[in-house]
């Protein structure tokens, strides 16, 4: 997406706008927020989106700044609107701190519907001592110029139907991963692409969050179509990431039992592993 | 471990004893249990263990029986003795079902102190679909026989110090990972290991949650010597284990910031892979 306008910076863009939630006076540990349909898929609301919008009131809530671990389990299909976030203070230590988060919806009888709730622990990044030693290399795929756009190539869309969040993300598919789009899965359970957000704010440690749940599912290189709902899904930050777009991999192993994991790893422009992830989802049933 | 003692059941065993939590009357989901002191490494009570007697709680109070997925954060050193689990069903659904647990135990000054805390799915493995699609393949690792037991040589301890949980264990690690025993690790910070429970119950869903945090750290195959607390542990259980001892391979590809993951695989006698676990955990100092 080559435009001129200006990037957006971290702290003031439409991914920081709509994840911000509100104190409630007189409740601590309590936030409202609106939640935006730009971040949907179909018919609901994306669940990386989510899970930023919970990791960023444990922010405000915890003394420590950056999600280290957080696990999500989603219980029912969040809906752009109104929101209720509570959040708990489980442990206060000195260097990580432990909190839990639940997003809650009102449902036509007027009842509290939990969405999803997470369980976390935070830290700071920059806190942490600087030693590396890893054995990890970044996943093998195609430059950002040669990976395909979902925005100039209709066809490459995550799921058959309006996908909003498309829109807010500038998510480029490694061609050998983004075969699914022409009725040509690779069979193989993979997923590549580089992420970025569409107006051009840079990543930090909450939308590792969203990015850890962006791209197409890896079912679709499978061969399978429809839905893949994620029940749980787990993400440690292991480093604040540098400029420019992300690197995701995703890959499935292991689709039995009508469930399968994703595994994924995302890479900063500094080769260097910023966030792993891995979620149990329900296998889609084409 | 060849024995002619006659093999422990499941439901009639070491773990199993050691696992069960009594429901405390009129208090629905509230279960007390006296953790046993056979399940210590060092100064604190193992991290598997604790996560089964949670496991375990959870299949009693929710509707369905088996840990799909379950995600422990650890909080606080659990020591022998009496505790108390206390169990919450967030939500309950027709296939799955989600709850949450912590485990209590009282400080010297009479306060409850929260040692751990886990969410769960559960469902019903029986009644997943047959269906398998997987590209993984079991790890490549020495014969059952053709490793070492922790029993046979007195230099195979997972740390220096007691372990009275090796004599609850028949654990044998592959030689290829054992070298840091003798002064000589790899520095690939991989651990693989037969897994099986000393008296020889078979394992279950819930000692597969045992088995995940069992072998020793992959840290001492880095060359690294000390604790290795673990922060987060997720557990995926994919399928019942078939009869006899587990193949458990752990690798760290990422140490960084003070912190590394352990992902695990865990492999049952009929090469099917029965769960996959992630943790995020402290690396030691040395």
């Amino acid at each position: 997406m080559a435009t001129a306008a200006a990037r957006a910076a971290i702290g003031d863009s439409e991914f920081d706008r709509d994840t911000a939630a509100v104190p409630r006076p007189g409740e601590p540990g309590t936030y409202d927020i609106d939640l935006s349909a730009g971040w949907m898929i179909i018919s609901a609301l994306n669940g990386g989106y989510l899970l930023a919008v919970l990791g960023r009131a444990l922010r405000e809530a915890l003394p420590h700044h950056d999600p280290l671990t957080i696990t999500a389990h989603y219980l029912t299909a969040s809906q752009p609107g109104p929101a209720v976030v509570r959040t708990e203070t489980v442990r206060s230590g000195r260097t990580m701190s432990t909190g839990q988060a639940s997003l809650f919806q009102r449902d036509e009888d007027g009842q509290d519907v939990e969405r999803l709730r997470v369980i976390a622990g935070y830290g700071d990044l920059d806190a942490l001592p600087d030693d590396v030693r890893t054995s990890a290399t970044p996943p093998p795929m195609a430059s950002y110029a040669n990976s395909v756009s979902s925005h100039d190539t209709p066809g490459v869309s995550p799921l058959p139907g309006s996908a909003a969040i498309l829109d807010r993300l500038d998510l480029r598919l490694d061609p050998a991963t983004a075969g699914w789009a022409v009725g040509a899965p690779s069979g193989a359970g993979r997923m590549r692409g580089w992420l970025g957000l569409a107006d051009g704010r840079d990543h930090d440690a909450l939308s590792l969050l969203l990015a850890a749940d962006s791209l197409p599912a890896t079912a679709f290189d499978l061969g399978l179509k429809g839905w893949t709902p994620t029940l749980e899904l787990t993400v440690h930050v292991r480093s604040r990431p540098a400029p420019g777009p992300l690197r995701v991999s995703l890959s499935t192993r292991n689709l039995a039992g009508g469930l399968l994991e994703e595994d994924g790893e995302i890479w900063d422009s500094a080769d260097r592993l910023v966030a792993q992830s891995r979620q149990l989802a329900r296998a889609p049933r084409g």
